[in-house]
């Protein structure tokens, strides 16, 4: 007979986990990337360098670098982060995190109490969204429009807290290739963010993870660059640039904050390895790496437009994107994307409902999140098409698509 | 002028982390290992050869193998289990965490809520007894001599709980190279252990961190292993035996409890190159590696003995030990050691206070704990002279050491 536990969880817990049976056939979801684009080889070679160097400094915590992790890889996010953000950044105001993941979770566990008030983007990453929940937290989202969080709506929206004497805990933000609309917000929205903040006195919290994935040109400065008061705190990651299961990911801020973050961050350390290998492999290669991925998601980008139009026609609105991995398709009134998500699901077509990645979860019912990065041309042209077939016979939308009657 | 967030944290943050400054000349704390014995080499290559055939899957979350971690390092987990402590283990029943620590923070946070009773060794490992006060949850602290946890004492307390219909929600306990005692708990106690649990309907939560470190012969089997009803929830790690900044560690249990333990885990998964890298190379290279690193630390075992013995001579007691890098050290009850760890501290040599490992912090003010696995020979003698000159300063024991008046 088994031990049973039911009476010893806590009773908020989360769900509980399934066992993993393997990626579906047509995988849309989440933020899996380019499987030919991992530097496989450089990696390796970099690592090796590193190692012959370094690698007994593996026997002590924090690798002669202390909690904040491995300073040669701080050193690197320093330089990339001037050069390519417009974010001179001290290597002491960094800290590695498990990705950019863990990076929420201290920056939230430093600063919520359930009760409290967040601001969020009306369109935003499902594991943000989840965490504030969890957090007991209520958030007010503030529209997306083509140009990013809009001021105006933002402006309102603290003005109308203020009254009612509720101070926000932060403006969480995706600036640049948002999460899901894959919007760039430009500098002047950046400036006035800045300035609502400062009149206000709420921090931003600036989620940069996908900034790199800007198909051509570079990116915008961050919001962090025009802040000289400590008032932005900020997370990127190498997840979306080098490789997702790497796991490293860091939160950029002022060292009175940081130093509130660590004792929250109790495992020990990130993986030495990750850290060794990227902080030798991206000096050299970086730029010219995230140059080509860019290329690749470029291509897988106007596959996957081509074959939504081709397979759904006017059912399925997207708007032009800059950059990123997903895109964001609205469909028709008719279609629950929960129960799409469900039944493609079990078909082995992989897609996230809308109403996982809207603040209001009916206003994105009409909606899915793709992620084009990790599936082949042939993949997202067959699995767009498997789609549009369960969709038709669903919710008898397409209606027609590649000149077929369906 | 800096944005002040004093009013944005929560109130009942840790103490904030002050910035590294580099390691102590004579580092007798925390869990830091021997640096010659880290298999850079051998590492290195085995991940080489791990990335050539599965480098590509660095583009997918959890590398097809699911939020539970690499696969092939649970297979290899599972086969170590059964060959070395006894313990026939299913790689469904592992998941992977960043070092064992995250381990601690997955259990303690699908179990415990403020207000809790937890029972604990009356020694026990410091981060331990300090995530059971973060909590918010009341430790009973059951003796340990020289046995490990004393059954008689453990079962007088499981009784006088339930008499005040206070039910435990786990007993925490180091059986194997107990943290700090260097205990070993025979089987015959591991069963009446279990024996009790299952009369009182108790979880055991067994950490086996150091298990590995045995000098001499085969560890005892595993209080998990005895168990066939799922009642011991069981972490380990690689970090004694491998490399503390790897950080891969992991928790055992039955799917049950390991499907409730999996959506806490909100980092996106652990590194991989460690999990790759320790898959290729513990099949071949485990056993070897741990037995020539069990010979190189009982040698530093017996430096520090030794350089004790001499510099302290009767003024510190301290039990004949079979395994592990810490000496557990008790001194006259003239020594405050939190004073001493302090003071010796702040002149390059660093000691772990005893309270901070007692569930009594009174009860540890004359001990201290000595990592000797980092130092080298010549860093404990000099060490352990340094530390009685200063305690001699300091509180006037030890009077005499090595046939020299101070």
């Amino acid at each position: 007979m088994s031990f049973d536990y039911s009476s010893f969880f806590r009773d908020d817990l989360p769900a509980a986990a399934n066992a993993f049976t393997g990626f579906p056939a047509y995988n849309f979801i989440g933020g899996h990337n380019d499987a030919g684009s991992v530097p496989v080889d450089a990696l390796t070679q970099a690592l090796a360098r590193a190692m012959a160097r370094d690698g007994q400094h593996l026997a002590t915590y924090g690798m002669n670098g202390g909690a904040q992790g491995y300073l040669p890889l701080r050193n690197y996010i320093s330089e990339m982060l001037a050069a390519r953000a417009g974010m001179p950044t001290d290597p002491g105001d960094i800290l590695i995190t498990t990705g950019s993941l863990q990076g929420l979770d201290l920056v939230n566990g430093a600063l919520l109490s359930p009760g409290d008030t967040v601001i969020v983007e009306d369109v935003s990453y499902a594991g943000t969204l989840g965490r504030l929940r969890r957090h007991g937290v209520t958030y007010e989202a503030v529209k997306v429009d083509e140009g990013g969080m809009c001021m105006e709506h933002l402006a309102g929206i603290l003005a109308e807290l203020r009254d009612k004497g509720v101070r926000p805990k932060f403006i969480y933000t995706i600036p640049t290739v948002q999460n899901p609309s894959a919007t760039i917000m430009g500098v002047e929205r950046r400036q006035k963010m800045l300035d609502l903040a400062r009149k206000y006195g709420v921090p931003i919290f600036e989620d940069d993870c996908y900034a790199e994935l800007i198909w051509e040109g570079s990116r915008p400065p961050t919001i962090r660059s025009m802040d000289r008061e400590g008032q932005v705190i900020y997370c990127g990651t190498f997840s979306k640039t080098i490789a997702v299961a790497l796991r490293v990911g860091y939160v950029v801020a002022d060292w009175p904050v940081l130093r509130r973050l660590m004792p929250l961050k109790t495992d020990g350390g990130c993986g030495a390895l990750e850290q060794m290998a990227l902080a030798e492999y991206c000096p050299e290669h970086y730029a010219g790496h995230v140059d080509e991925l860019r290329r690749i998601l470029k291509g897988k980008y106007d596959v996957m437009t081509g074959a939504m139009a081709e397979q759904f026609g006017a059912s399925a609105e997207f708007a032009q994107q800059q950059g990123g991995i997903y895109l964001w398709v609205t469909l028709p009134d008719s279609v629950d994307t929960d129960k799409l998500a469900q039944i493609a699901g079990a078909q082995g077509v992989a897609v996230n409902p809308g109403s996982d990645w809207s603040a209001d979860p009916d206003a994105g019912r009409h909606r899915i999140r793709l992620c084009f990065g990790h599936a082949s041309h042939q993949q997202i042209r067959d699995g767009v098409a498997r789609l549009a077939d369960i969709c038709h016979g669903e919710f008898g939308v397409p209606q027609r698509g590649a000149n077929v009657e369906r």
